[in-house]
């Protein structure tokens, strides 16, 4: 039988990324989807010629009155394929009430941590995740349009730490004809016809608006601009690292930089070690591009003068003399506060 | 009377770019529309106290029927005003003709001489257009769609050569207040209204969608984006500036870049050289991301045999052993190519 084109795309990025190699174990994220399911029989199918193990990780997020259904497909996958599944249960509704997070954030905690888990418990080396391109650029649209600034505008990775995407060039169409062409079945989740939620809108109303009236290639543009700005925001991210500790120092409450050697970079490199000096402070959750950027004019203003700017995770900013100090607010002289977990 | 927002935000651009200083002369771009009659009378209200002249200039395009009462509005409103005006004709179709360009690209090329002249005849040392923060945000997201890679994506600047925005940071709104509040009159573009053109699309149909079903605040948060990106594009177009005259060296008939040297960068650096080395040898009309990208990945392979890119503008890339050439095509040995006229 010949390869579909997202068989060889999955093959190419394997060989891109050198992740699963021969003898390691990959464990994929099964939703029951398309992505997913074509993900897994991809996988599946390469692993006996690239010499590595597939296992499956399912997640009952017991949030809606077809999720039984949903890991019960999963197992008969699992099952006709000849592929180990692991079955968890998450409590969504429990992590949101005790992290004081939305829904849809605490679902993706429990995933990955979920994830995190089986890869342990198999050894793997790697996650595989079905994202598409069409993610992609529904991706890039949201943060852009959310002010991501060009950290956030970079989107999702085909690869990054443990998690690997061999779906990331490949379409939902491509998708579609996949599973068509395998005579493969899979589940619809009628939350995503949902038109309450963003992201679909941005799927079922934007996208398809882009393609009609603007650039029929809109998908795939917008995709491999998410690539090249994931390319500029890396780089920035390594550089930001490597000046970090030249302009800063760890102080008992937090991090105190030099408002000279700040003020001598580049705006868009000085934007970049502050949002590592929030990162190392405390975390990036809740900052937006405008946070860093008031930061970067804070540090910038000619005088001596005191000046404060309060800054999500209960930090502030404190500027006085050559000095920037990021603290928790009203901790200046107290104790570190606890580094808030990151995405 | 009170100042408007659109006053005061002008009188903070024009003391951010420092230019007009005293004494100096600033040529207003007026097409008649509310954009350019609002820009015309803040810079007019500002001049006496800030010591600097101003001067209107209107290229008719003779495009359109309504052309030579557009021409007559802005004579009329300058009198009004107390300005001077130069008026010019421009023979757009003329120009498309000749260099085989749209007329939308002859059109601005036609204005952008015409308002240079009008520079030149006056001593003015800089040169007023009435882009608005709406204009930002719809040039990025046209941009976006179309594949214009990160420098593509950074749209207009405040301030860059001889043009200053000074509405850069003011919105439709706040224009069309001024106008109410200073009971002017302006010209309707009946163009504006035509959705066979992909920029009217973008403003009266994608915009407000994304308002609608988005983001309220979707114009700020696009043109803060493109402000962001901007900075980006400026910092990586210096780096390249420094990096290219390390890497290449011009020959008659282009450039050669040394391959080992570019690979030794990172591949986002060695993509904006890359760039660079194409403006240098030929100019970038016509160059998109995915040239500069194929470029990079033709520079990279590991082999040594010759391989040949067609690049736009009648050149192409030629790599062998050590080396990659560009260079007019066939003309490797021959004649170099003639340089293009930037935008």
């Amino acid at each position: 039988m010949r390869m579909t084109s997202l068989q060889a795309a999955v093959r190419r990025s394997l060989r891109e990324f050198g992740v699963p190699g021969p003898g390691e174990t990959v464990v994929v994220a099964l939703s029951g989807g398309p992505d997913s399911v074509a993900l897994l029989d991809a996988l599946n199918s390469a692993a006996p010629r690239m010499a590595f193990h597939v296992v499956a990780a399912h997640l009952d997020h017991a949030l809606r009155p077809t999720s039984p259904a949903d890991a019960a497909f999963c197992r008969n996958l699992c099952e006709r394929l000849g592929v180990s599944v692991h079955m968890g249960t998450a409590d969504v509704r429990g992590r949101a009430r005790r992290e004081r997070a939305g829904l849809e954030d605490a679902a993706r905690a429990e995933r990955y941590s979920f994830l995190r888990k089986v890869a342990w418990q198999t050894g793997a080396t790697a996650i595989a995740l079905g994202h598409t391109r069409d993610d992609q650029a529904e991706t890039l649209l949201l943060r852009l349009l959310r002010g991501a600034g060009s950290a956030g505008l970079a989107a999702m990775r085909p690869s990054r730490g443990d998690l690997i995407r061999p779906l990331l060039s490949v379409s939902r169409a491509e998708v579609l004809g996949h599973l068509a062409a395998r005579g493969l079945e899979w589940r619809d989740d009628a939350s995503n016809a949902d038109l309450s939620i963003l992201r679909n809108r941005v799927r079922h109303e934007l996208v398809p608006y882009l393609e009609a009236r603007v650039n029929p290639a809109a998908r795939r543009t917008l995709a491999r601009a998410a690539s090249l700005l994931a390319d500029e925001a890396d780089y920035f991210a390594r550089e930001a690292r490597r000046l970090l500790p030249t302009v800063s120092r760890p102080v008992a409450a937090g991090l105190v930089l030099d408002r000279g050697a700040l003020g001598a970079l580049a705006p868009v490199l000085a934007r970049h070690v502050l949002r590592g000096a929030l990162r190392e402070a405390g975390g990036l959750e809740g900052v937006s591009s405008l946070h860093v950027e008031r930061l970067r004019q804070l540090a910038a203003r000619p005088d001596a003068a005191e000046r404060r700017l309060p800054l999500p995770g209960g930090r502030e900013a404190v500027s006085r003399a050559g000095q920037l100090t990021i603290v928790a607010r009203g901790g200046e002289a107290g104790a570190r506060f606890p580094a808030r977990e990151m995405r």
